[in-house]
């Protein structure tokens, strides 16, 4: 029987379970939910011509583009995030683009590999998630079975060579209490996404209908509920899309690389 | 020349400076500003019979009841905040209560003492708020020289004998960006009321009408702020108001006692 205690070995244990699961091409279906207590991670692989700039981005824009892992040029390994990640197969389903467009999802990209390219790893919402939930506090969109609003803002973030664009950002609803208790928990992960960029009124920040997000589920807000908006993973894809790489990959949305590092790792309180 | 910098000795110093003018009887103004860095005390002096429920009063709502310091029973000094700290002379100006009246307003309590008296010290908002403005964050009711504005809410207290009531609370207004920044630092100050109990819609917590404040001033809101709201030491002053004790003594609002402890030594972070 599996030990399903959440003693950090056995958390690892069944993190790397999955893993091998997905480098076989038998799962590639999307993560959440997947490996608890684990940091999950969004994927950039981009050409050494774009790395440096892209680099910056993130450096720029650390609450959309929290930088958790960069690999040496030409080398598909992380040691980063673990001992044997090898992100030309430990994600489930990779992203194509040719001149910033989506051409193709695939399973695998070893026959995409060259030494001309540099893996970008960066925090996931999934990570402070886990942690509103053992706090207790409720998530709607996981209620809900949905995936969480995502919207387009009028913030522009700080450009980096052809990098440029709008944050994105992703939207919970929470009761005023919640609300106040979301704001420090999320704190305490500065690698995933950290606290909220906005509360309150869309508007403010240039959103015009919070019943028509840009990607994801509708959320409807209950009488009484603060939206909470968080800098969202999507950012770093659509400036990518903005900057036309000749040749890139991401993961598919929601499909993220499963590592070895703990969520706790990740608290700074 | 006054040494001016902020060295914990030299705030110190300062602050005994200040005392010595109080218990002189030369200073008998609001504490406001007077002591910068260093903590200043909500004063609650109550007759030995209902004193533990008072103490069990704040020990079950520690947001608007952040206990600091308690006297021994009849005991004026108070030793955890300070060498030579006597309550009977060292509060700018005290208000008496007889049977849960405000009868007078005196500048020395020493004719007033007895063995049957036990004093409590509660952190007050002051902390927090020089947090806030070292943090950049501008205070309305600072900027306009004016009082904040303090509201009853239909929140109940947990009560403890004759000690019950609803909850005070202050608030104080922000752009959604800085309301999250300020939750995030009083966050870290909780013996100073810590994080707000509430934000946004003040019907929720059955404020009617956010510019008729229960006490202190009008503040107006800007568009796109949101108002934030502290548990406020003004909730012991109107439970003691409930609980009728025969005789009991308070500071006179901000009026505050000046304590030789460090701002600094009460942030948990």
């Amino acid at each position: 029987m599996e030990d399903v205690s959440g003693h950090p070995n056995n958390l690892r244990m069944r993190a790397q379970k999955v893993r091998a699961r997905v480098r076989s091409g038998e799962l590639q279906q999307q993560t959440s939910g997947l490996a608890p207590g684990i940091v999950q991670g969004n994927i950039a692989i981009m050409p050494k011509d774009y790395a440096n700039d892209f680099l910056r981005f993130c450096r720029l824009n650390p609450k959309p583009c929290p930088l958790i892992a960069v690999s040496l040029l030409g080398d598909s390994m992380l040691p980063e995030l673990g001992d044997d990640i090898d992100i030309r197969s430990d994600v489930p389903m990779y992203r194509v683009f040719r001149n910033g467009e989506p051409v193709e999802d695939v399973s695998d990209i070893r026959h995409l590999w060259s030494d001309d390219l540099v893996t970008f790893v960066l925090g996931c919402s999934f990570s402070f998630e886990e942690a509103l939930l053992e706090a207790g506090l409720p998530l709607r969109h996981i209620e809900n079975g949905t995936d969480v609003s995502v919207f387009k803002t009028s913030i522009p973030t700080r450009s980096a060579g052809p990098f440029s664009g709008p944050l994105v950002v992703s939207m919970r609803p929470f009761s005023p209490v919640d609300a106040i208790r979301a704001i420090q928990i999320t704190t305490r992960f500065p690698s995933v996404h950290g606290a909220p960029v906005h509360m309150g009124d869309p508007a403010l920040i240039g959103i015009r209908d919070i019943a028509s997000p840009d990607w994801g589920d509708v959320i409807t807000l209950l009488p009484g509920e603060i939206p909470l908006f968080w800098a969202c993973g999507v950012t770093p894809q659509t400036v990518i899309g903005n900057a036309r790489p000749p040749f890139c990959i991401t993961h598919k949305p929601s499909h993220m690389l499963i590592t070895d590092r703990l969520n706790a790792e990740f608290s700074i309180l």
